[in-house]
């Protein structure tokens, strides 16, 4: 069914590892396609925070992604439109994708998941989520304070002004903390929602973009599994798992393996807002695709470095240890910000100097391009478990 | 005299205007070339705030300098030397200039003379000059609050550390409301040091690095030639004008009029902490070879992009009119940052995006290294008029 829907798009997976779920893949979209595992970058404002999408891409940066929830309120969907959609406002020519705004505004309503997925405080000033119904989510603006509907059918709409190539459902993000018999609910009316989001894809479809269909059910085991069939069953063109994942990284290997277990098999799979060196490791052997994570620029704004070997996948460039340590951040990444010394890093984080971060955003983009050429390379030797020795240690 | 002390270093004057004093130069240093008139681009802390060195580089910049008084402070002479000087640091290949120290001691001291050059308020905060005599200033470091010394020998052997091209002796920058007695009396003493400069840089010279004597004397025109006089018959390699050049524009015509009309004819000339468009037209008329000033990166910080022939020499992202405006920084500035569309720009500011800061710089300098190519490219044809009427409005 997906190549009538899905004209321009494509997923293949081109070999299978004989000793996990771990796959490569190779996903095609109108703006050029990616080798799967990848991992897309947040340029959540339309913007990767302190470097242009040229700069990324120069690092090794396959697809980004942006948030429809942040751009439906500044700048607005009608004028990222009028400057000609997301590619050619922010000067990317790769493939992109957008959320359904969903996310945010949940968790700015429960707090809770924000924390659990993204590692973020919520001291509840952002309480933002005024209502949801079936028909949607009513918020009220960060800008100005005005109320704000996010339907199913709007998201889809602000999506295809946004123009990216691949879309996501609406879907309700529940809270860590809620019980099933809440969870279960939520989910379906997801499910409703996905309907929706594709009935009213197909309506406008020009065959620029595709949708993900998301999978809920929080951390019920039996709720994955109808998620995951619900999706399969539905002309979604990809997979996404969202929500809860649980508290700790046995519970995520379990949630995600029953997502996977009963997910299209042919499908991409997307794992929303999970990045870490560790989680990679451990999903992409469940067989996922596609990550997304804030965290290397995030930290990068905090001083750290990532780095292959490193204790915790990361060094703290405030640590009095570099102050006049000439070894290069990484020598062997090949990209001039890696190569500058780690005294010189020292110097530029203590100093408050917004270099530092510019720096450390593109050798931790470099670096994570790296972790994922180098996993599938280990997928196609079947080396996974030797390479994840180098990284973490 | 200047070909023993400054083996490695020349200035070739190649060509004198018709019309006005202007010139056409080069500038050799251990570090490769200079066409003259060029602009330094500020690397205050051995950072160019948003951007690397090298992709200043990219931009067309030809020599940056950093402020010794900054790195004397942190990380220390010592550490910069560790990590192999200041060109190593910061991946800096090309010529580059370091200032005494001395600005910054007694821009805290006096707060006007600040105002004055660099359009900065000065609320009383800083005031960390805790005395000046002949032997030097001393003042209380901001990084823990310890009292420092800084003498001519010191920042010389500060400088020598640092490992920049073209270095500065230290002098006394007196506040714009001071007297002529105290002016006098002052630039006295800035020779005096001058001269201990001078013969602490022979005691150790290694022929890397040139010594730049600074030209005092304040509005007083007859003080200007005496500081004119004495830097001409000192063995300095170049000439740097420093002190308050007045209160209008056309008080900085005649008071740097007056410098050059004294100061050694063969020597380059550099005007201390002065580069807005109209300033650079202005005193390249009178001969200044190089300019420097922070102004292209600082008003990046605050939205703003400097452009040929709009009113004020910039424009105001923030401006509404530039929300769903399509038309790049400056189509026909060849380099990506100059590519985005005024639109995206006035989005990023507006949404307090790092990016905005790092694509404005990166388009400010590209847009002062393009003047100060046409300006020479309008020297050698006699044109220069004709420019300015192009670039101010």
């Amino acid at each position: 069914m997906s190549e009538t829907t899905y004209p321009n798009f494509s997923f293949e997976i081109k070999h299978k590892s004989p000793s996990s779920h771990a796959r490569l893949g190779r996903l095609l979209t109108p703006h050029g396609a990616i080798d799967t595992p990848n991992y897309i970058f947040c340029g959540t404002k339309a913007a990767l925070r302190s470097m242009t999408a040229a700069q990324a891409k120069s690092l090794g940066a396959d697809i980004i992604l942006s948030n429809t929830y942040h751009l439906m309120i500044q700048p607005g969907a009608d004028v990222v439109e009028k400057l000609g959609g997301l590619h050619a406002m922010m000067g990317w020519d790769g493939p992109m994708l957008t959320d359904s705004g969903g996310f945010q505004i949940f968790s700015m309503g429960h707090g809770t998941i924000a924390d659990e997925i993204k590692g973020r405080r919520n001291d509840g000033r952002d309480k933002m989520l005024l209502n949801i119904s079936e028909e949607g989510a009513v918020f009220k603006s960060y800008m100005g304070g005005g109320e704000i509907t996010l339907t199913p059918e709007s998201s889809m709409q602000i999506q295809r002004k946004l123009g990216a190539d691949l879309i996501v459902q609406l879907d309700e993000c529940t809270a860590f903390h809620v019980d099933k018999d809440y969870t279960a609910k939520s989910m379906r009316m997801s499910h409703r929602w996905g309907d929706r989001s594709l009935a009213e894809f197909k309506r406008t479809n020009d065959g620029k973009q595709a949708v993900y269909g998301i999978m809920q059910g929080g951390v019920y085991q039996d709720l994955r599994q109808e998620s995951a069939e619900y999706t399969r069953d539905r002309d979604f063109f990809g997979t996404a798992i969202g929500g809860s994942l649980g508290g700790s990284r046995a519970q995520m290997v379990d949630v995600v393996g029953v997502c996977m277990q009963y997910a299209h098999p042919d499908r991409p799979v997307h794992l929303l807002g999970i990045g870490g060196i560790q989680d990679v490791f451990d999903n992409v052997r469940l067989g996922i695709d596609t990550f997304d994570c804030v965290s290397p620029t995030r930290i990068a704004r905090h001083g750290w470095a990532l780095s292959k070997g490193a204790p915790r996948e990361r060094l703290n460039m405030r640590n009095a240890r570099f102050r006049d340590d000439t070894t290069p951040l990484a020598a062997d990444q090949d990209n001039p910000a890696s190569q500058f010394s780690r005294g010189y890093l020292h110097h530029l984080v203590k100093a408050h100097e917004p270099l530092a971060i510019h720096i450390l955003s593109m050798h931790n983009v470099a670096t994570i391009t790296r972790l994922m050429r180098e996993i599938r390379a280990a997928i196609a030797t079947d080396t996974l478990d030797q390479l994840e020795k180098e990284w973490i240690v």
